[in-house]
């Protein structure tokens, strides 16, 4: 049982290879600063269909096909995929991969999706349960409105520490076939919940989770944030960054010189209109695979702690007047010398 | 790799046993055939909440806290969780399980779930990276009706192939102590889409599912339905059990003598007007719990082949006129002789 650490790590010996990443977005990321980085964007954000979700079903199935095609391997070597989404019972996952009619475990982790999807991959590799895993995540802007906020119609006014939800969708083949980056190690994370209520300040909401994962990753690897090039949280935006590595602080850890957040990375924040930042599942999934993956593979950075952030909450939760509690995932990545 | 079995199934070799299971049930169910075999039930169906949301969510907290009591262990000794629900974003697990610090594997199978979870968390221990992991999920007949149907209180006329949603939640502990019960195998589901629309008559639209992991797992382990004491699906009903059995005399496989859903064996088709029989992802996990497991630590059964079944739709899917497709992960639980 040595792959264990601390209480809430594995460290991962069997070389589990991020084998190639995918990314699909929308054309607002288009117009942000990782613009020409997506492998496709596109104009149409009903891409072709009849509703929102059906057009994120499309972003999940295009960048799942093209994960595939880019690892170089027949999609009937997918021995399983791990997917979700922020809809209700995950229908953009459901759907956009019904057709691959490969076997799927459906995950539900908020934003932190990737991240999950990532872990679980990883240890389904590591253990030798599968040569090659599929793993997935999708957010679309008009099926999240629709889903959590307002009907886009009506034009509310979003306030200042508001997300804007990534129209994207990022996957990543993951096998025991060599790349140029590997997991080396993950850190499952734990709900925290300070009671925040305002569903319009995410960020705040987040903080605190991720705050726990870096603390107990660096905690259960015995690292300093010097031991990574990049610690990359997955949407905690503006205002979430403040309070996170605030929050860090208090527990004697400087992360100042080492973070970034993929919702800070994905959209300008001066000309876009995207207030505190970019969120959704996609958000995370698609930074990964155009920015973080790239950076790594050319051995840029050496070490990536990446820790994509969930918010849990629904609708229903929501106007029952509970809190909005976090979760989020850690994921070591490593660049792998040529 | 030589745990991989054919196309979509694994062997665990390194002995996982499911340590305990719980059940905590409502009146409905206290009323039925099983009313007896739980470990709990309650009275109340709002469990001293304020909503029904709130009151699956103490239904989640009580079965884990359950669990992992009746497995001799301290709850710090739980490495991760594999947890889900019906109910959009996943509420009740998120706010059941808060309060027990735990790392976190949010799933989303709908009434599968307990199956995902099983197989997730068997794959845990075996690789070796968890001692100890808790199953769980979940479902209330409150939640769920206001969730995918009409509100209470409209009272509408249900046709006779519904189903009736479980108050309950089922919990496992699995781990590499020694018990009565181990996993064996799992064969890992695949979305099966037949265009049916029907939403009151989920049996039929997960028949197929059913259908196609049981074929994958007899194939992949090159077994007949005799090798098993019973297959036990999730919440088919009486309607999908006899499309199940039709579609499975088409691949030539007579399941009739193993044949058992949780779905009719939780409530009385005669006297207690729940049509075509229980449903919901707390269905499969408190006749798991409750009657199955109690089954093969006693040696009557020596080997049953689980197979929780999901549909997945949302309120939205339906209402876009989406179709209505399965899933079903397959777990094979066996006899420990003492």
């Amino acid at each position: 049982m040595k792959q264990m650490m601390g209480k809430q790590s594995l460290e991962l010996k069997n070389e589990v290879y991020v084998i190639s990443g995918s990314s699909i977005a929308g054309s607002k990321e288009k117009e942000g600063p990782l613009g020409l980085c997506f492998d496709r964007t596109k104009e149409d954000p009903m891409m072709g269909m009849n509703s929102w979700e059906e057009a994120e079903s499309a972003l999940q199935e295009e960048a799942a096909s093209l994960a595939i095609e880019k690892a170089g391997i027949m999609k009937e070597q997918i021995r399983m995929i791990f997917a979700g989404d922020l809809l209700a019972q995950s229908i953009a996952s459901s759907f956009g991969i019904m057709k691959l009619g490969l076997p799927l475990y459906g995950l539900y982790g908020a934003c932190s999706t990737m991240g999950e999807a990532l872990s679980l991959g990883a240890m389904a590799v590591d253990g030798g349960y599968a040569d090659f895993v599929l793993t997935l995540t999708s957010s679309h802007f008009g099926s999240a409105e629709k889903e959590f906020r307002f009907p886009l119609e009506y034009g509310n006014q979003r306030p200042l520490s508001a997300g804007w939800t990534v129209t994207g969708s990022g996957a990543c083949v993951l096998g025991n076939k060599k790349s140029r980056v590997k997991i080396t190690g993950i850190t499952t994370g734990r709900i925290v919940d300070y009671g925040l209520k305002d569903s319009q300040n995410m960020g705040a909401c987040m903080a605190p989770a991720a705050c726990d994962t870096i603390c107990a990753s660096l905690r259960d690897f015995a690292r300093k944030p010097e031991d990574y090039d990049r610690v990359i949280t997955g949407d905690l935006g503006s205002i979430g960054q403040r309070i996170l590595l605030a929050l860090l602080r208090e527990q004697g850890i400087d992360l100042h010189r080492q973070h970034l957040d993929c919702g800070m990375l994905i959209y300008d924040q001066d000309t876009q209109d995207t207030h505190a930042g970019g969120s959704g599942c996609g958000c995370a999934a698609t930074v990964l695979t155009a920015y973080i993956l790239p950076h790594l593979e050319s051995g840029e950075w050496k070490r990536v702690l990446f820790v994509p952030t969930g918010a849990l909450l629904s609708k229903v939760s929501f106007y029952e007047g509970m809190s909005v509690p976090g979760i989020a995932h850690g994921v070591i990545l490593e660049h792998v010398p040529g």
